[in-house]
């Protein structure tokens, strides 16, 4: 069974690649935010690794940055 | 924005597509929820697109089910 500290890692992880693919394409959060159309303190908590988002937010922010599922769950080990 | 109803047939099409991937490897509903470690009725519910899986329970199925992440979201036309 995951342990809540290992769905801490996760989410953290998965917010550090968030912020780390964010950066490469040099949009701000709140540019992110608008694209994905959703709250500038959603997108800073997911990158925090504070929330544990959910599905349909996830399919906003991987539209609105125009990258592949993969990209963005490259963090949390599914290999 | 999207909408309501732009939000439940996406939840539809991935529940659908889970449904599909799951058949394809001869699972049952009870065999993924005990790989996944995700209660029977939240795997029922995630198929029939009642519900809005948060990130943590995406991960858990992609890796029982052993796939990619894109493998999962291919039903939410992200292209």
């Amino acid at each position: 069974m995951l342990s809540e500290s290992d769905e801490k890692e996760q989410l953290e992880a998965f917010g550090k690649n968030l912020r780390g693919i964010r950066k490469e394409k040099d949009l701000s959060m709140e540019a992110l935010a608008n694209l994905a159309e959703i709250e500038l303190s959603q997108i800073y908590r997911i990158e925090t690794g504070k929330i544990n988002p959910k599905l349909t937010t996830v399919l906003k922010i991987v539209k609105a940055l125009e990258i592949t599922a993969n990209d963005l769950f490259r963090c949390c080990n599914l290999e």
